[in-house]
């Protein structure tokens, strides 16, 4: 039998050179961002003065398969690419399990996660427009210092809007993305109107990733034609950037003449998820193979598991286009006692709809438990993972435990996102046993739901 | 002309299977560790309450050129392993040089750094000899994360000795060892007598490596036979297990058809400098090539630039035996201005001896242009350095400048040993401007060498 590596990298020459767009693949397209006043589709001219104008276009295009990587983008991926596709060999053996465990180890860059895909990719598209600043919001941390480092290798100027709470859980973050020459304010902030109107209904708020939205679109729009803001997740252009995670994925896998049985990623605005599992999607649109796949999210911010399947903004201010998304409301602001990301609270319109029309499933997983994987994972793996990824992790480990007493030796995929290098914080309390489970009632998500907007 | 590719990994299959013990190449022998009493050669029975026992036995073997790697090391490796060979052409480009630069990456682990590689290798050799406790010390934190790491994973309890100005900067490094289970003191502590003895002599002391090397080695003597002593870096077996490191980028050389005219490295207490030369050094010592080698200290603490080479403690309490090595006086305490690691008043004994015959050229850099250094290789390779390995580029960057002067094509090689992410609080001392350069002055090291034991 052919031996499986403990690590396979992609040689250079077989790195794939294209996104690629799974709307393309979907019978049934998600429906399209509306405005929120008219509730008609969004078109190219209302979105460019928000966003880069061919991320627009790669927002709005349902019908092109695969994107060319443009070659200076190729160039700075070959700097941290391919990530590493892992056999969890040492995990399997302390689970005693005869599933066979892979993930793909996205946290080998100085971000800490797989956000510089698409960092690198929007900051390119931006300098390529001739602009000379971008805005953006931070939650945990990683699409910041992502966005900072490409920013800084394109010679563009960046403002990062931080959650306030993040700010202080993780304090070195800022540190990092000043290293490479951005501007980072914690929010809400007294920089702009919504930051202020936030901070007068609600003095004490740590903030919520919602929130800094508004503010880092506010602050582009203020800045006139040579800014643009930027979004780490959520929307199409975004899955598409991260696609290059799958499809590394699954070219490696093919080397190795492997497929998974289930593909498990953690969920928070999608960027992580859609990117690993949208080249396996494809096979089962296209009727090709039929993996399954979980989505793991918070079971404190749980929009996949609890949420409506509507039309809502993408931020607290309500500032934003209507996305139809599953969504918890985005006036809900997560218990401050949840550690890490996965704080926003909708989802990405394509991994929605997928959700809605049954491929992918979804579990909502307490942080106790999610720590306890982690702290596991970093014993026989040796990577202290990221909670985010560790949630992903949660539900491996259940499914290969299920696995030994089924006696089923089934291939499990999954995405470990990032490290856990800047929340410490957060597994300090976990050591410490002050850390709590949080899992909201269905009145405080009703009345969430209440706020929804009317379509 | 054959495209290299930006990162170079071995295939699993070729990666080395033993480590390679220079002083077997070495025509004259490093001066042997003696006893502070009788300054006769320490034997394998005198050392081995302190070390573990195949530890010893590899620090005393000076003529076993290759000693095979453990299989359950090599399994261990694996997973962190290889580490990629990386060509610099971002770099290159902004530096607008024609020399080629390559770098041995050692960060994309969870110590952060390649103190894995020995810290792993001497947790195997105590659970083979059935003890269940080590202690160790932990400067700059990597060498204290990497052996709770390797602890973790073997099985074994740990108690670290962490420098207490460290553990000010670094206060989640504390929280990272604690999440693999190891026991974490602030030093100097209570907990040992040498400990009390300095606190009472120097109440405010922020400690240094070798008052915490004092108090790890007196604990692990009051557990008895069930607890060893371990260190990290200075000592021969630590350099062999690091030779792994040396041998990957020679063979990946190899694979490119490459070869280094310089070979730079950054020298704390040697580990990681011999780790990465010590396979270049076999072909100077044989004949076959004739590369130069470049040791990079730190101006605030100048062992191989200004030290004597001398008999001298490798700990501030005056506990081990002597070695013979460079050193600024086991009495010196770096100024607390000074970020990171590097610390440590010696070097290793055989880098000692290769220095001082004139193989390994040494250079002493302040921190401000290290930190300049960093910022400008973390913005074009996006990697955030270590304070550390800063030191390393800053002289490649300096030697990649002498080259475009020159016209010079040559091939630069260098070890970017560790990554920054727990060394925020020096990058920020470094962006916000309080950071200043300390260099001690002529006096402060002749009052330090006054302390040298008379041998």
């Amino acid at each position: 039998m052919k031996r499986i590596p403990y690590k396979t990298y992609l040689p250079e020459e077989k790195l794939p050179q294209m996104w690629y767009n799974v709307r393309a693949d979907m019978s049934e397209q998600p429906d399209p961002m509306i405005h929120p006043g008219t509730h008609e589709p969004m078109t190219l001219e209302q979105i460019a003065p928000i966003f880069v104008e061919e991320l627009c276009r790669q927002e709005l295009d349902d019908t092109t398969r695969y994107i060319d990587i443009p070659g200076e983008v190729m160039d700075y991926y070959k700097t941290y690419r391919p990530s590493p596709l892992c056999r969890a060999y040492h995990l399997e053996k302390a689970l005693d399990t005869p599933a066979k465990i892979y993930y793909k180890f996205e946290g080998n860059n100085t971000s800490g996660s797989h956000k510089l895909n698409s960092a690198i990719a929007q900051a390119y598209y931006a300098k390529q427009q001739g602009l000379e600043f971008l805005s953006t919001e931070t939650g945990a941390g990683q699409w910041g210092t992502a966005l900072s480092m490409a920013c800084a290798f394109m010679g563009l100027d960046l403002r990062v809007y931080m959650v306030k709470g993040s700010m202080q859980q993780k304090p070195y973050r800022k540190t990092v993305m000043e290293t490479y020459g951005a501007g980072v304010i914690a929010s809400p902030s007294d920089t702009t109107q919504v930051g202020r109107k936030i901070l007068d209904e609600n003095p004490g708020t740590i903030g919520s990733l919602g929130c800094a939205i508004s503010e880092a679109i506010e602050a582009a729009m203020g800045k006139g034609d040579s800014c643009r803001y930027a979004l780490g997740s959520v929307l199409n252009h975004v899955l598409l950037h991260q696609s290059i995670v799958g499809l590394e994925a699954k070219a490696a896998m093919e080397m190795l003449e492997e497929y998974p049985d289930v593909v498990i990623g953690c969920a928070g605005g999608g960027s992580n998820l859609g990117g690993m599992m949208s080249p396996f999607i494809q096979d089962r649109l296209l009727g090709r193979r039929s993996p399954v796949f979980i989505a793991v999210e918070p079971s404190s911010c749980p929009s996949l598991t609890r949420g409506r399947y509507s039309y809502d903004f993408g931020d607290t201010g309500c500032t934003t286009p209507l996305l139809k998304m599953y969504t918890i409301g985005s006036c809900y602001i997560p218990h401050p006692n949840h550690a890490g990301g996965l704080r926003f609270h909708g989802m990405s319109p394509i991994l929605s709809k997928l959700r809605h029309n049954g491929i992918i499933e979804a579990r909502a997983v307490p942080q106790k438990s999610v720590f306890e994987a982690a702290a596991l994972f970093a014993k026989y793996e040796t990577i202290l993972p990221a909670p985010e990824s560790s949630h992903a992790i949660r539900v491996v480990i259940d499914e290969a435990l299920r696995c030994k007493e089924a006696s089923e030796a089934k291939t499990i995929l999954f995405s470990l996102s990032g490290t856990g290098y800047f929340d410490m914080t957060a597994y300090n309390s976990y050591l410490d046993g002050s850390m709590t489970d949080y899992i909201p009632t269905d009145e405080d998500l009703e009345a969430s739901f209440a706020t929804l907007p009317n379509v």
